[in-house]
């Protein structure tokens, strides 16, 4: 058998040689599918992930801003939080956010971990505790198992919440978009107005900021450098994070994986469309007005970076226990 | 090898046919799996039911306060409704609903279909109109093409979305809990003090209303037979439906299969723990105190009720189009 099939095993790996070193001479590099970590602590950071109970109300969990059904969004211009507050900022997909250089718009948390911990206490969006939030996972007997047997320790405690979170989060990555089959050498994945949107992308500067495996996440850069923006949000970037008075207005490049999932765009949520966005980004960020045609093509081009969406069984939550504290919805 | 298998096979129809007569000779019986319905029907339905489109913020799906992660309800007194609305009455399971006379808790919806569309136009719940819900499904083409394929029709209707949320409902079935392990002839399924609480259960007189498959849900009864009941919710029950003085406070018996996750109890959620639920049902419904010990034994034989959940991957919505009218959340 093994010498029939050698010659193929030979061809598949010129092939895939190939393929590297044309992906290894573009702007933008595959994603590749999450290493799979613990399977313990990623089963339970999804529990974490889908609980409401980590909510003052019990109502909101992660994914209800972070939603995995729709690109890991909520599709809203701003989240809703606690007590149906407006946010203010537009919540950024979970969706390969391990590829991003910080979280949060302005990269105040340098990690998913760091990250994790803050919606849970932010008074305007699941207005909880970390201390409360601890006591009711340690009020149920099948969270302080699944704990035990992650941590090796009797406590419950936020630093394992948020780890286990982020362990879930990492593997939320999005692998073999139509784009990426093309960078890996499946020349007839795209079509010919896609890959005229592609290299408009490149030509035109997009990918000065938009490049590496996300398409994006890995700088901070000025939202409206050749024309000011106006934003209908309060947040100022990253000057809330370094005090530079140069970093007004400077935001993390958002990715651009999965973007057709995760309408509407900017940090204020105020792009509506994908042909808005890239009208907006040419004119504000490039001083490039794009033709109708031209924004059509790089339009289509974005809707090839849709990869496979994790596929996971929705997670069964432990119940709650006559000790465990009760959410406080109204 | 048949020869071999003929008497073991015939013992294990000896077993089952004994079985099948001890569960018939008790109030309660096993509930059987669902039938796999149309799957074409179920996935599409899978997905209205996680799709928060159908809402006129664009954050409230069914499964928001009927959340399949927790026994098919939110573990609220009542429910958050639009713009955090406080609801009157708590969310019934949707868990083994196909089994209940009607729907909702004064029956006003016959069939799982009628009751779908309810909360999606209701301004307390999801505030939305079916004909915004129609218009946008109808601008999302991969929601057009599953109406095509499961209806044979270019038009989308509210109908086909509440048939569809119905079937996938339907599917909702948790079989094979240990008390119907115990019920199919497993008899080393239940602890002693279960089968003390499940004897208790049926002497006391619960399963004069709570019997058949669901344990309930196959009967309207007065909340408050013995003595009255002091009802934090507005809610009178049947009356709302038949006009009839003597359906004021008769409501849906509800189903105690999964009772363990489907807390807290009664239509206006008051009852914080199983233990006090049962108090006060002995009370008002049979005049009886439990003691300390019957209490906890029929409290561990209702734990035995929980069953297995529903096991399927969370399902990818197709995103919306430039043309999809958008949420208005605020």
């Amino acid at each position: 058998m093994s010498s029939t099939f050698k010659p193929l095993a030979l061809a598949i790996a010129f092939v895939f040689a190939g393929a590297a070193q044309a992906a290894g001479d573009e702007p933008i590099q595959p994603i590749e599918a999450a290493k799979p970590g613990d399977p313990a602590l990623v089963e339970l950071g999804k529990k974490l992930y889908f609980d409401p109970r980590l909510s003052k109300s019990g109502f909101i969990s992660c994914n209800s801003c972070h939603n995995l059904s729709m690109g890991g969004t909520d599709n809203l211009k701003t989240s809703i939080g606690h007590n149906w507050q407006k946010g203010p900022i537009n919540a950024p997909t979970v969706l390969n956010s391990s590829f991003n250089l910080a979280q949060f718009w302005d990269g105040r948390a340098k990690t998913l971990k760091d990250q994790a911990g803050g919606p849970i206490a932010n008074p305007g969006e699941m207005a909880f505790t970390h201390e409360l939030a601890v006591d009711v996972l340690s009020s149920i007997p099948a969270y302080k198992a699944e704990f035990k047997k992650v941590f090796k320790s009797d406590a419950v405690t936020i630093d394992g919440v948020t780890k286990a979170i982020a362990a879930f989060e990492e593997t939320l990555v999005t692998p073999n978009s139509r784009f990426d089959q093309w960078l890996t050498g499946k020349k007839d994945a795209l079509t010919k107005d896609e890959l005229a949107g592609y290299k408009l992308f490149k030509e035109s500067g997009c990918t000065a900021c938009h490049n590496g495996p996300a398409v994006g996440g890995n700088s901070f850069q000025k939202m409206g450098i050749v024309a000011p923006y106006t934003a209908s949000s309060p947040a100022e970037g990253r000057v809330a994070v370094t005090g530079k008075d140069a970093d007004r207005f400077n935001f993390k490049v958002p990715t651009l994986r999965n973007v057709e999932l995760t309408y509407p765009y900017f940090h204020d949520g105020e792009a509506t469309t994908l042909t808005q966005a890239v009208d907006t980004m040419g004119r504000l960020q490039l001083g490039r007005v794009f033709t109708a045609v031209e924004n059509a093509q790089i339009v289509a081009f974005l809707k090839t970076l849709t990869g496979e969406q994790p596929k996971f069984a929705l997670p069964i939550l432990p119940p709650s226990t006559d000790a465990t504290p009760r959410p406080q919805p109204f």
